[in-house]
């Protein structure tokens, strides 16, 4: 299966969930750990898709989410940094989706200057994060 | 706002839904109608998408479906036959979702044919319908 980029736009723009999780982590620091993610979720049936994205970004997984669902997911910062956000700037959504977008590169681009790791960044990034939850009504998240 | 085909494709993948309702209807000579109709349902903040389908296509309504829901919806039969499926034979989905339009456009061409007239043919479309709604698990139709 060969994605086009405008396909890969138009599905995520119908399914795909980008999410800043903020979870407690007594390793880190400020005892938080940030994570963002782009995650698209399909029944397990469509998982050629999931695996189709995996290929055309050459990064992130495919696993089970829950149940019957299956989802392609990326976390590590260096692919969203230099590959999701590049493409997604490249081609922009369509949707509103598009300002959780936005939204998401700046946490992304804070956390690659390393701004996640002191409080003052920490809650800028947790009132971005909660501004996106609150747009989107429902986070998609997959198990980590 | 500007569509390209693929972004459609890919959107519909992720949000369209071909769906086939069979309603009572006691002016039909079978006393059955056979309702064919896509329909992408977004929250009302992305009307502006729904919009643009209608315009793309140039045919199809948009309004509410409930609550915060809007909904593009196509349902002449000229307008299925005519424009929306030979867009999806040009386009193919990539989805599971292309076995739904696979059915459901056998329905449309055997409505242009007239074959829901008779018991017979109603009857082969009730059984295509119900493998259609068995396999989405569920349908999003837009009130009347």
């Amino acid at each position: 299966m060969n994605l086009e980029a405008q396909w890969i736009v138009g599905f995520v723009d119908g399914e795909g969930c980008f999410h800043v999780g903020i979870a407690r982590h007594p390793d880190m620091t400020t005892g938080w750990q940030v994570l963002p993610e782009l995650v698209v979720v399909q029944h397990q049936r469509d998982v050629k898709v999931l695996q189709a994205l995996k290929r055309y970004f050459r990064c992130g997984v495919v696993r089970r989410n829950h149940g019957e669902r299956m989802c392609w997911r990326v976390r590590r910062l260096e692919h969203l940094s230099g590959i999701i956000i590049p493409f997604f700037e490249r081609h922009p959504l369509k949707t509103l989706k598009r300002q959780d977008f936005l939204a998401f590169r700046k946490v992304v681009l804070m956390m690659a200057r390393g701004e996640h790791l002191s409080a003052e960044g920490l809650e800028r990034i947790r009132r971005i994060a909660e501004r996106m939850n609150r747009r989107t009504g429902k986070v998609k998240s997959c198990p980590p």
